[in-house]
This record gives C-alpha cells, structure tokens and sequence, in this order.
C-alpha cells in the first residue's frame, strides 16, 4: 500500500506538468527510483552525488522555470542537498525535494542511515510536508495525494521556491518480478490558479501623487532571469523618458542605455555629487555592485521596491514602500506616467558611462596580461545567443567591472556560495542547446568538480577556469591583504591544474599564460564538439591586483579628466 | 570590540585544552581565522571544501577523544559542514563548530552569502548558542566567554558531541597592521567535573537477582573506540567463565575467544538452534551483522543497555533495563557476579566459529578472483598495530564476513552516509603516525576525492579501492537486482578509474585486476614512503555477487555436514 501511495505521487507529479527528475542512488528511496525511472511521462537522471545532484536540479529548473524533483535516500543524503536547496529558497526557483526515510519508530535507534529528517532544512524551504507513512484508511492516502498536490502548486507560487516532502517507507521496497506500477484510480488533482499582482486605482492615485514630487529617478534591477518583455519597456523608459537604468549583469536588463560600469566611479566621491536620486525603484534580487549599494546607503533617498509577493528586504536602509504587483505592470504605469525629469541628471551618468567605455578596454588591452585582460578577450568570444553561469568571489565582480552583456547571465547569489557553480551549469546544459559557459576561479571549481561525476553528455558546455592557485579575491579586498596569514589562511594556495580532471571527464583541454596562447585558445573554442572544452588561464594572484588596482587609477584619472 | 570577543574565544579555547582547529576561507570569519591563527598554543590548518573540513576534523576528533574546532564564514559553508556534523553526533565526537555570520540585522537582505544560521543543524548538535553582536556592556563579554566555556564543556560531557556557536561579526574584520591581539585580563573560564557513573548497593543487589535467573548470555559490544581494559575484562569473561561474547568488527572488541563470524551461520534458521540467548547485554553503539539485529529481534529475549548516560536505542525490539553506568564498571562487577551458565551453550557458538574460520580462508583463495577474495588477501598484510577507516555498503560488510582483526577499525556507522570516509581517514593520518588504511568502493571514494584537497601530507595513508565501477551492493541484495533499473539508477555505472585524481594529488598508484598482479602490489605497500599510496582493485560487479553468494553457500555446506 505504501508502493501504491509511491506510485500515486509520481503520477500526480506527471499530471501536474513535472517533466524531470534527478535521483540519488540509495536503498531506502527504491520505490520513489523505480515509480519516477518507469513513468513514460518524466524524464529521470541519476547522481551520484547529492550536493552535485541538487545544484544540476537547480541549473534545470532555472531554465524551465518549473519545479524539478530531487529523489534521495535516508541519512546524510538529504544533508548534502542543503546547499542547493537554501540557494534555490532565495534564489527563487522551484523543486520538489523528496527524501525517503525509514518510519519514525526506527529513527535515532542505532539503524543505519537515519537522522532528524523532518523539518531539517528548517527555514529555508517554502514548506515541510511529513509523508504518511501507512495506509489503513482511504483518508491516509487522499492525504498522500493533498500533500503531492499543495506541494507542486506552493513551489510555483508567491516567491518561487523548494518544498521539502519527507517520505518514510517500510519495506517491501520492490515491485514484483514484472509487476506493472499501476495508479489508484481515484487521483485527486488540484491546480492553484495565481491572481494578477495589480493594484487599485486608490493606490495608483497615491503613487502618482507622490511620482510628480520626484525628478532625479533611478531604476534599478536586481537579480532575475531574462524577461525581454521587461526589457523592452525598460528601453522605451530610458529612451523617451530619459529615465536612468543601472543595471548588474546579473539582472540580465543591459539594455540600450542602461549605466552598466558603475562600479568604476560610484566608489569615488568625487564623481558623484551630480548623480544622487531623489527617487530609487527596484524589482528583482541581489545587486552585485557594492559601490552601489554604499551609495544609496549613504545618500537620502526615497525607495519603492516593486514585488509580486510580501517579504521585505531593505537593501538600501530606507525602504519607502513595498509596491506588491508585477514589475512589467508596474513600469506600464511608469512609463505612462512618468513626469518631466530634471535635465542633465541622464546625462551626468552617461557621460560617465561612455567615459569608462571608450577607455576600459584600450586601457585593459595595454595591460600586463591576467584574469581581467583575459576575461576581456574572452567576453568578446561568447557567443550573443549563449547562457553564461559565473562564479561567486572574482568571477561575477570581473564581468560586472566590463560592462554591458548581450549573454544570459546566471550566478548563484541566493546565498553567493563558492559551492555549486559547476554543477549549476550542468543542469542548465541539460535543458539548452545554446553553449554555457561556466567563468570561474580555482577555488569554486575545485570545490565543485563532482558536478561532472555522471553520465549525462553536456557537449554545449564550455569552461573558463581563471587560475591563480589561490582565493585570489582575498588579495583584491581591504583588510586580508595586510595580515600576515593571507597566503596560508585566506588565500590557501593552491598547486592544482585542471590537467587531470580533464583527461579523466574527457574535456578538450588548453592552456593559456599569456594573451597569444589565450587568442589562439578561443579560435574555434565556441565550435560545436563531442565534448566539453575546459580553458585554463594561469595568472599571478599577486599581479592580478596590481593590475586591478592600475586600472581603477587610471580611470579615475580619465573620469577626473573630463570633469 | 567584537574582534576583543573573538581574541577572548580562542584564548579561552586554548585554556580549556582545545589544541586543534580546521579553517575555512572567507571573509566574515577573518577575525577567527586570524586569532586561531595566531594562537601559539592552537595548530590550525584550513582545508576549502567546508564538507571535507568537517570530516576531518571529525577523524581527529576521534582520535584525540577531545573537540576539534570549526571555523568556516557565513551562508552555504555553514550548510556544507552538516553531514560531517551529523555523524558526530550520532557517533558521539566531540566538535566544536564556530560559524560567523552577519549581524542579525543583515539577514535576509539580499546581502551576500546570508542564510538562517541560527539552530541550523537543528536536533544533530548537543547545544545551539548565538554569539553576542555587540559589545556595549561588560554584561555582553562576559555572556560570550560564558558561552564558549559552555560549549566546549558539553562537548566533552555526557555522551560527546558537536556543539554550534554561531556568531554574528560586523566590520573591522582585521586588527590594524602589526596589532598584537592580546586577550582581556578577566577571562571567565570553568570547568565541568563529572561524575563517576556508579550503581547504587540495592540497584546491584536487584541486577544480581534477576542475573541468577540467565544461563545463556551473550555479550555485545556495538560500534566504540578501541579500548584495551575493556578488552582485557572480556576476554577474562569469555576465558574464565565461557561467556560468549559476539563482536563485530566495529566493535573494536575482537579479543580471545569472541564471535566474529556470526553473520556466517545467524541468518540460517538451521544452525541458530542452540543459540538463542536468554539474557542480551549490550554496551556501545550500533552492529554492523543485519544476521544478528534479525536473529535477536526475532528470538524472545531480555536485554539489558549499559551505557553510561541517559538516551534509549532499542535495537532488538524488547530492551528490558538500560543501565545508566560505565560500561567498564558493569563487566567488573559482571565478572564477580556472573552465575553458573548452561554447559555447551558456549561450545555451541566456538563450533561454529571455528568451522567458519577452518574453511573460508581455503575457500576465498580457490574462489574467482574478485573483491572478497581481495580483501582477505590484503587485510593480511595490512599491520596490526595501524588503523583501518572502513567506507560504508559493501567495505564494512566484507570486513565483517573477513572475522577477527587486529588493527583498530574505524567506519562512520552515525549516519552510515555513503560521504566522508575519504576525510575522516586524511584526518586520522594527521593524529597518529601509524599507518591508515582506507577500505572503500568506487562510490564513497570519488563522493569524497575532495578529502585530498588540502595542503597536508598524509605519508601514512594508504588506499584500497574495490572498483567494480558502480555501486556494487545493489547487486548483492535482494530486491534491486530482479528490477529493471539496476544498472542504471542502483548501480549508477562509471568508468572512472583513480588513476588520474593520483596523479593529480601524487599518490603512489598500483593497480590489480588479478591475484598474481595483487601480491605483486602489495609488496612493499606498507613501508614507509613520502606519498600516501592507491591500489586500486577492478573486479566486476556481476562476479562479485556470484562470488559472495557460492562462499555463502559453500561455508553453509560445511556448517551443516558438521552438524
């Protein structure tokens, strides 16, 4: 009956519109491995390891932008999913977490592969369900079914988010020899039909109201997935309305004239006496520009976050108000009734803009060669129509620093973990025929090298690994640099090449030390190819801030020169 | 202020007797990172996968019987220690885990690497204490020195375990150039004395009432660190009064005259005739035999728990007393007291002991070469006096049908997780200069290839990796091996071979895939080298399950034509 309850689920999972799996291998999830491995509907994979299976479920479901299923044994398995999951939570992403478990009695009795499972990722899931774990009554499996049903739909309302269903089974684990796994037939499905996020005309009123008092107004866009609906509005914003745009990488809304090497002058008093908003408006997540945070920390300002669900996070320290409704229905309005801005205010930020954009790479290109020349060279390579996963530390500030990207850009700053990059990119392979290109330090590849540790072909992922053998980030930031136990503590330098892993996953390897090696490197690098291609670049952790450091000098001289 | 709460930590830390701490990199725990440092009395070492870190310190833990540090920084790092920290737990190590984090004000701001730290490990650490986050009041130090004495102390109490500090950090991090950081001149430090877990004179009296009723005891020690005086005391049992004394090979109580072959004959109806006990005595954590869990549960028996702290684990279904004493002080006290048992009972169980241990030997050198033959081939070079960290399915099981062991065995039997083996054994090979042997199959070995990734060398280790190129137990248990999943979602089949991550992290490499090309490796792979060394042994997963099930069926074909 317990099998039956089993079946059951995965069935609700498919009728619901769930497509894919990961699973783990394990003996106690039997009944989950083999009910979701036989179901024609749903497309299972296994990994072996959970840490790396989590984060390739996140990388699929990013893409999808529907919830995933992650399968696992009792025991420390569901620990090693940790990571992935607290990313997704803030992250925003769906999955559906499915830990098998033995039944309470057996729990902390000496058994193997038991822990607390219940509630063990604490806050950081939408919401905990315990499995039934018998089925006397009818009641106890229309419960099995309710729980799979509210399970799926909460993970794809509100905030997006992972649901963690807890699922204690006795054995028998296996069908018999050709049993055929056969649903009950009376299934309860029910779907959550979403409300549009609007707001009333009162609301709008009082919004335009207080709208006219401003006239020094930026949009800024946090963290989200590429929208070109938002985009184009955010365009039109800027275009005809001369509204100013700052905009990470990460928000994927670089669009035309968009500030995007902000991070060259906000940390720089001095330039920015002409640029303080009267006005801040923000939808998406994190931002990656400290300089920009610190900026609008420091300044008044007056701070609209627009959000289609409650939960505040008040980035800046002056949140004014929490405007619940869809962004694109929000900057309709906007735009409709955005009033006159004060002139010159656009242009003090693209003056600055278009300073740092005709001198960063002229400057970049006569540099001694390291991670950020290098990382020049290759953005120019990427392929447009291509997604790009990058690193936590260097990686997503590097790319930050250089400014517009046509690419999707993709970074785990739910939690800004050094773990679970690559395995990230491997579950987004899995779900795109566009290259992804992983940019990445030593440090966050090595943590996560077991993301290729399966056997699933990803032929469209590329590798750029910046090697310094060290946390090189710790060299680039105040405070380490100056203490006696930054090589052995902070840095913890390291002597490994990506060398060996790459024979050992068959990666087509290369390295490059210097630019001409890099240059000869990159042709052809974006070539379709049976396998994934790893390029190594070797620089001085050292040099690299030297250069970072000359180069931020050199702009400042630049912007100060056309004041 | 705070960073003056960090120095008082570590140096409290130090006074109570803490000698060793594992670092991870990172920004918000830099003012650990450098007071631990910079302790001269702490030998602190930093490992970046935080969950290898935590394993390691858990084998040194283990070794020293004393807490090992944990420092990692804020977010996922956090997370990644947990399975570590789960076994510990339920294997009763002492670990003392330092987590820094943000400022409560700062979580969940969209601010980077943030999660919910507080009471993260939820059930799985003996305490959770929150660091104070600010310094105004003498009140507030004295709380934080208040709280790190606390920790450690119950780390070390009752049953031992990991105990959580997390602690909230706000800027400066770093103590300015050339700072010296001294502790404050009042530092709190007490100590926890604690008792001797006796029985009172009317408990022993009612103990020895009921004993004089038993004439069939058995004796079993679960899982527990090699420990000569107990070893001693049961070999006088089983030596002067014929008590028979069933130990697994986790047991680490393998003396004169024990049981160790039982898992050969208990799940056999046939041969169990004369062995059912009246009275069970255990002491000690888990068993590894399912033969004599079963054989024990279905058998009415009385069991008596001696353990020397409250907290029941029924194993059998039917405990009767859990004893709250040390175990040493019982079997003292048993030795005196034991009565007169029934005649052949012992004999019973010595017959077939020997039986086993006249016949398997001869058998496994005539059998297919594989991994069990392997095994016994290698476990007889493996010295005495050296430690052996046995990975979970199938290296612990061998072992166990493999009899008596000199060598102490190591294996994480908490949580039983498929993870850590690798890490917990690198740890070991820090605190002792005998030689450690990792036993493990293919899985736990890449699941952990991370253990490595440090800059520590680990001369004495030694590898023995069974790599039939997929998770061979599947095959050896009933139920998955009918399903038409087995190979792809049980099994997970790799190709990988550990020849590439030994060149990789310099191992001396051997591989065998015959007898001939075994003996050969094995010469000379215990004398002392500059490297750890990796024998790797390739055997094919359908041969070994054939091999272990004709063993299984032969060694019964001798037990009964002895009958």
């Amino acid at each position: 009956m317990s099998l039956q309850a089993i079946i059951d689920l995965v069935e609700i999972c498919a009728r619901k519109g769930v497509k894919n799996a990961i699973l783990s291998p394990g003996s106690r999830c039997a009944p989950l491995t083999i009910a979701f491995a036989r179901h024609p509907q749903i497309h299972t994979r296994t990994v072996s390891d959970e840490r790396s299976a989590a984060f390739i479920a996140l990388g699929m479901a990013q893409q999808l932008n529907e919830p995933v299923v992650l399968v696992c044994t009792s025991g420390s398995a569901a620990l090693n999913y940790f990571p992935a999951i607290a990313e997704a939570y803030f992250q925003e992403i769906p999955l559906l977490i499915l830990t098998a478990d033995r039944p309470p009695e057996w729990i902390d009795q000496w058994d193997g592969q038991t822990i607390f499972q219940a509630n063990v990722y604490g806050n950081h899931i939408k919401r905990f369900f315990q499995f039934p774990d018998s089925f006397g009554t009818t009641d106890q499996l229309w419960h099995s079914h309710r729980i799979v049903n509210e399970g799926i739909n909460l993970s794809q309302s509100g905030p997006k988010g992972p649901v963690h269903i807890n699922i204690p089974l006795r054995e028998p684990f296996y069908p018999k020899k050709g049993e055929a796994l056969i649903p009950s037939s009376r299934i309860s499905i029910f779907s959550h039909e979403k409300p549009l996020r609007q707001l009333s005309e009162a609301t709008l009123l009082e919004l335009d109201n207080e709208l006219r008092q401003y006239q020094r107004i930026l949009i800024i866009p946090g963290q989200q997935q590429p929208n070109a609906l938002l985009q184009s509005i955010l365009e039109k914003l800027v275009i005809e309305k001369q509204l100013v745009v700052v905009a990470d990488s990460i928000s994927n809304l670089q669009g035309s004239g968009s500030i995007t090497f902000h991070d060259h002058w906000l940390g720089n008093e001095e330039f920015n006496k002409n640029l303080k908003p009267d006005l801040v408006i923000t939808f998406g997540k994190s931002l990656i520009s400290k300089p920009l945070k610190l900026f609008l920390r420091k300044n008044e300002i007056i701070h609209w976050h627009i959000q289609a669900h409650e939960g505040v996070n008040d980035t800046f320290q002056q949140l004014h108000r929490l405007v619940e409704c869809e962004p694109l229905y929000f900057l309709k309005w906007l735009l409709e009734k955005l009033p006159q801005l004060e002139k010159g205010y656009f242009e003090s930020w693209q003056e600055l803009e278009q300073k740092v954009q005709e001198n960063l790479p002229r400057l970049l290109e006569q540099a001694y060669f390291g991670e950020y020349q290098a990382l020049q060279t290759i953005l120019r390579e990427i392929p447009a129509d291509s997604k790009i996963q990058l690193a936590n530390s260097m990686a997503v500030r590097y790319v930050n620093f250089l400014g517009k990207r046509a690419q999707e850009i993709y970074c785990n700053r739910g939690t800004s973990g050094i773990d679970g990059t690559n395995s990230t990119a491997v579950g987004c392979c899995l779900e795109t025929s566009w290259f992804v290109t992983i940019i990445t330090g030593d440090l966050a590849f090595f943590y996560d090298r077991n993301a290729f540790w399966h056997n699933y072909p990803t032929p469209n992922l590329r590798i750029i690994l910046l090697n310094n053998h060290a946390g090189g980030i710790f060299r680039l930031i105040e405070g380490p640099k100056d203490q006696p136990e930054l090589e052995e503590y902070f840095e913890t330098h390291q002597a490994l090449s990506a060398k060996f892993i790459s024979q050992e996953y068959k990666f087509d390897y290369s390295l490059s030390k210097n630019i001409q090696e890099l240059k000869q490197a990159l042709e052809g690098f974006y070539q379709a190819s049976s396998e994934p291609k790893l390029l190594e670049i070797e620089s001085d952790s050292t040099q690299n801030a030297e250069i970072l450091k000359s180069i931020k000098e050199m702009i400042s001289q630049k912007l100060k020169e056309s004041q």
